[in-house]
C-alpha cells in the first residue's frame, strides 16, 4: 500500500493526543493531584501537542463519585479550573463511553464548554448508541471521534458494516483501537487499509490507540502513521492500563514537525512521573501483559497478576489457555 | 518490496540465536553463575532455540582475566563443562571481535570444539581483518557470520563496498546490527533490501541484531524477518547492554513454527532473571537510552547516566547535543 510522507517530512494532517489522564487514570482510579494535571497541561502546551484528554465524562448516576478521582467525570468546571479559557493552541478532549455517559445531561453546547473534541468509545454491539452520541455531539458543535474498541476479536465483515454506519453519522475521526495489545505492525498496516476503504469515501480521518503488551505500541503507532493515520494517541512515560500506551517521548522524538518539542515532556517525566509511581501506580511492559496480548485477551487477568506480584508465569499462562 | 512468508506460516530458514550470555554479559562483566548458564542452556534446548551464544572469545593477552567472568573468553573447555558433547539440536556460537581475538591461537579446528558458529564482529574500517578471520574460521570448518556494527553512522556506498568484500570471503550469514538502537522499522526494511542486493548474489543469509532504545528491538526484528532476514538475535528478558535486545519471550511468542516453545523461556525468566537483577544488573528501556538512540550515538553516556541514577534528562540531552 502507498506510504504517506517519509521519515524526514512533515505530515500536516498529524494530530498528537495526550491520553495520560484518561488511560493513565485507569491505573490510579483518576486520583491525580491538581499539580500533576496543571504540569501536564503546561507540558502539552509547550510540547506542541494537539489535544489533551482530561478523562472520561462518566455518569455520576452510574459511578460512585467517592470511589474515583474527578477525572473519571471530567466536568467542564473541573477542566476550566485547570485551563481557564485555554488561550492556547492545545485543544481539549474527553472520552465518553456508550452506556456509561449521561450525555444529554452532562454534555452542554460547545460554546459553554472548554472541550473541543469528544471521543465516543464503544464496543461493536453498541454502534447504534455510538451513532446517537456522535450525532448529538456534532449538533452541539464539537469535534467528534468514534473509538471502536477490542477490534482484534472481531470479524472483518462486522467491522466493515460498523464503519459504514459510523461514517454516516458524520464523525471527524474513527480510531483503530488495539485494546488488548495483540496486534502486530503487519496487521496494523492491513487494518489501516481496511478502515480507509470505508473512511476515505466519507472524508473521515483515522486515529490509532495502541497498547504496549508486546512492546509494539510505538511501532504500531508509526506503522499506522506511515499508511496515513492522522490522530496519534500517546501518554507520558507510557502511563496507561496494564502495559501502557505509546510513550509520548518516543512519539515526539520521532515526529519531524518542528512545532513539536519533547523537552517539556522530558521535564514532566523527570518531575511528575516519579511521584505517581511513588504513590503506587504500576504500569508498563511485563510478562503477564505479553501473555494476554499473545492470547488476544483483555488485560484484566494480567493486571491482577502483576498487582499480586505473582511471577509464576507458566501457571498464569495455563489459566489463560483455559479461558480461550 | 516482496514479503517472505506470512503471520501464520512457518519460515524454514529462520534461526533464533540466544545472545543472553554475550550481550547480557556486557551488563555484568560476564559474571554469570554456572547455574544460570546451565539453566539457560536447558531452557534454550527445550525452547527449540537454534543457537546459543556463550560469550566472546576475547584475547587473554589483551584483557585482564581477573576483571571479567569466564564468558568474556568463552573457551572450548568452559563451554564443554556446561554442554558436554552437546547432544542436542541446539548449536553453539561465540563472538569474536576483530582486533580483540587471538584467533590463530584461540580458535582450534571445529572437530576439536563444541562451537558450531563463530560470529565475527567488526567496524567497517576493520573489514580486511574480518575477512582474514572469516576465511580462517571457514577453513577450520565452522559456520561463520559477519556482524558489521554501528551501521547507522555509515554511508550506504561504504556499506555496499564492505558487503561485497565480506561476501567474497564466504561467510554463511551477514548481520544487520543496530548498535545504537536508532533505526526505525521503515529503515530496517530499506536496509534489508539494500543488504539483499549484495548478499542474494552470493547466497549469503542475513541476520538482525537489534537494540531496544526506542522500544523497537522486537518490532525491528520482525520487520527484518518479514523481508527475508533469517537469523534473529534475542535475549532472555531483553538482557543486554543499555536498553537491551529483542526479548526472547516476545520473539518465540510471535514465531509460528511449532518447534519453538516459550514455556521454558517463561520458566527461565521466573527463576533466573530475578537473581541477576538482585545482583545489581540493570538493563532495559529508559529515557537516557531513548535519547542516545534518537541522537544515533553510542549508549555509553546513557549507561553512565542510568548507573548514576541521574534523572536530569534535559541536562543529559543537552550534553548529547554538544557531542553531535
Amino acid at each position: 500500500m502507498a506510504q504517506k510522507g517519509s521519515l524526514l517530512s512533515v505530515r500536516e494532517d498529524v494530530r498528537v493526543l495526550d491520553a495520560t489522564l484518561r488511560d493513565g487514570g485507569l491505573v490510579n482510579s483518576f486520583n491525580f493531584s491538581d499539580e500533576f494535571v496543571k504540569e501536564l497541561y503546561e507540558a502539552n502546551v509547550k510540547a506542541g501537542v494537539d489535544y489533551m484528554e482530561f478523562g472520561y465524562r462518566a455518569s455520576k448516576e452510574l459511578f460512585d463519585e467517592s470511589k474515583f478521582g474527578k477525572w473519571k467525570f471530567a466536568t467542564d468546571e473541573d477542566i476550566r479550573a485547570i485551563v481557564g479559557d485555554n488561550d492556547t493552541d492545545l485543544k481539549i478532549s474527553i472520552m465518553a463511553d456508550v452506556g456509561r455517559c449521561d450525555f444529554r445531561n452532562d454534555i452542554k453546547d460547545r460554546s459553554e464548554s472548554p472541550v473541543d473534541l469528544i471521543r465516543v468509545a464503544c464496543y461493536i454491539h453498541q454502534i447504534p448508541g455510538a451513532i446517537e452520541m456522535i450525532k448529538y455531539c456534532k449538533e452541539k458543535g464539537y469535534e467528534v471521534s468514534c473509538n471502536i474498541m477490542a477490534i482484534s476479536k472481531l470479524q472483518e465483515s462486522d467491522i466493515a458494516q460498523a464503519l459504514e454506519m459510523v461514517c454516516q453519522a458524520g464523525p471527524d475521526c474513527i480510531y483503530i483501537v488495539d485494546s488488548y495489545g495483540s496486534l502486530y505492525p503487519e496487521q496494523i498496516s492491513r487494518i489501516t487499509e481496511f478502515y480507509q476503504n470505508v473512511t476515505d469515501k466519507y472524508g473521515v480521518a483515522l486515529g490509532i490507540h495502541a497498547h504496549n503488551n508486546q512492546q509494539l505500541a510505538f511501532a504500531n503507532t508509526i506503522e499506522a502513521l506511515k499508511h496515513g493515520v492522522s490522530y496519534l494517541d500517546a501518554t507520558m512515560s507510557s502511563m496507561g492500563r496494564g502495559a501502557g500506551n505509546c510513550a509520548m517521548e518516543l512519539l515526539l522524538g520521532f515526529l519531524k514537525n518542528p512545532k513539536y518539542s519533547f523537552i517539556p515532556v522530558l521535564k514532566f517525566i523527570e518531575t511528575q512521573i516519579p511521584k505517581v509511581k511513588a504513590e503506587g501506580s504500576v504500569w508498563g511492559y511485563d510478562v503477564p501483559y505479553l501473555l494476554t496480548g499473545i492470547m488476544n485477551q483483555h488485560p484484566s487477568a494480567a493486571i491482577e497478576c502483576v498487582a499480586n506480584k505473582n511471577t509464576n508465569y507458566r501457571e498464569f499462562y495455563e489459566g489463560l489457555l483455559d479461558k480461550d
